[in-house]
């Protein structure tokens, strides 16, 4: 059993992160599901529930892609790293809620509503960022549990992106009561660029990040 | 850690695709939920909802089978890769969308609704295609991402199917226009031709498909 | 790549069907959830629904325990071994939709609404057991996809146990119409019965079963 | 294949049950769902809900740890230990229901109905730590199917451990009938100060758990 342990307590931390993050991202579709017969008329009004649908897709799928990127680089899953895990999949398993929220708050709330629909998205992405900080730091300080000495860094450029979140997440409670629509798209337009910059990155020094 | 990363993030790729597809699939009998007791004669009624059902279970249970062969020439997930594929995760979500939508223009909507609900479907195929189309552009375009020599062609037969599928959309969506019903069963029928000649290919050559 | 291709195209077949039956198991619990505060005489009137959620877990379970024993049996997944079990999972993937109608059938139904409920399950496990038939036969014919030589007899087993199935199926539709209570519970005693005589002929004999 | 089998039947049971936990995680967000938009007092108001999904999340992310932690010390699934698996994910597919009734209860319910919730998420967690008591010692009878000889202790340990949650259920129940609401809130404090515990016990001897 030696062999099969190289990475003690990660296939199933992996399978089951993986699990939990494709349930999460397949649950939004609930909240598009008719309650009967819809017109073109009906269907385009309904366009609040896809900008929802949208950002929270992008949320989980980006959380999918650094999660993948960041538990490559751990070497062993100790308690404390299997509990963090927990503490972010709690968030990611709770972006149905604000989905719908944010949805039936733009279609049918008045403003206060959506303001707080805002806020619990807020909140949700809080739920994710905090424990994901904290296991980033418990990495930093026990390299033993990563698998290279380029991991450190790494660790460090995610945990600076996880306080970027937290500023972007209260910058984006503080506009909602400006417009919430306008702080759902930017929101949007933050995350997509985010991710477009990270793919250049990626992309143009492959080998330093899968190295053969 | 080098030996294990033969295939470098395909592993979660794999299985975090097949989570998001198995979910889909199964979440399309929600559709068939009764709200209570159901007598034989509902139970008949309720047709449309079998055939959406078998409609979306087939499409579904095509596109699994087509990443499974796809994904399987891919020997590196660099992270256009990843996305590309997340792309075509958003497109399989959605599919129990449309499929409560024909449902339930079928049984109590009128020829709009039906129209409508028809095009939601082509829309959800087209979100399948387009990342998928250009997935395979861009794998042609880096060979060194792929297994083998024989993956290229592969990739751009799979490229064309991808184009025929986007004119079957649009087909689908003309003959709407003419009968919803029929085009949701000429759809039926299309996939379920496509799927057969695509098994009789595979298992005449399987030594080429699968060199051991 | 030959290395890792041993049992090519397996790897994803068995975690693809895993992911449905775990699912489908999962999804059952929704028949369960109360539409507000339930008072303990509500709880116990519900017994109905406890009956079919357990017949429900008991059949997907038994499905998962063969499929188990059954795909670690094949040595290589070719197109046609794929859609077979694309076709039993589409029948698993159905049944919590006979478990909603058997539930709401012996709660609020008249008989006749009952005895379709019990139809529909009885439908549901053929279409279960009808593509497992065409797949076991298939693979008998196809000795090079099995892992050895023990494989067939047991193939021909699981055959005649998919045919006692399809009986069992005739059966109960033919008790539900003297009582559609009777027939479920009959339908558990026999799945129980036959999963504790499975288990004591496996448990005799495990170096025949899992060769090391 | 007489090296991948190292640990027969262990990767689909781990694979499965690793989805079923996942899946159940996830539906707990299915309660908190909104009917339409809300207002923060409705947001406010909803705290039972906060609070079951809290329990519900602790519990099956306690069960998650301590499955991984025991799957791992089998060497081999034999038939009986898949059943018995199987029972105790029963009980946690069960586990997103006692949540829904628990919420519905502290939100609208009158006493008898707390009381009465409180009493089927106490069952639930029996349905899960009983097959799991009775596999405790099935192990520990069958050391051939454990991986080395300091995994008796542990199962012995986790069989105590079993108990002790049984007791805790029978506690919880005599408590709700003083206050549920003070039953729950002590239950994700036991749950809590018991994870605390079992990760600083981990955390200080890893090598011995882990050994490489």
């Amino acid at each position: 059993m030696v062999k099969l342990a190289r990475r003690p307590g990660m296939g199933r931390l992996e399978a089951f992160s993986d699990a939990v993050l494709a349930i999460v991202l397949t649950l939004l579709v609930l909240e598009l599901l008719p309650d009967g017969a819809q017109s073109p008329q009906e269907l385009f009004q309904n366009w609040p529930t896809y900008l929802a649908f949208f950002a929270a897709f992008l949320t989980v799928g980006v959380v999918w892609l650094n999660h993948n990127e960041a538990v490559s680089r751990i070497r062993r899953a100790d308690p404390i790293v299997q509990v963090l895990n927990l503490g972010l999949l709690l968030g990611a398993s709770l972006m149905p809620w604000p989905t719908a929220l944010i949805s039936a708050a733009l279609k049918e709330g008045d403003r206060t509503d959506q303001i707080a629909a805002i806020c619990v998205f807020a909140i949700v992405t809080i739920l994710i960022s905090v424990p994901w900080l904290v296991l980033d730091n418990y990495l930093i300080r026990h390299r033993e549990l990563l698998g290279s000495a380029t991991d450190v860094p790494w660790m460090r450029a995610h945990a600076r992106m996880s306080i970027a979140t937290l500023l972007a997440a209260g910058i984006s409670v503080a506009l909602a009561f400006a417009s919430p629509l306008a702080s759902l798209v930017l929101y949007i337009i933050v995350v997509a660029a985010f991710l477009a910059v990270r793919l250049r990155e990626q992309v143009t020094k492959p080998s330093q990040l899968h190295p053969e």
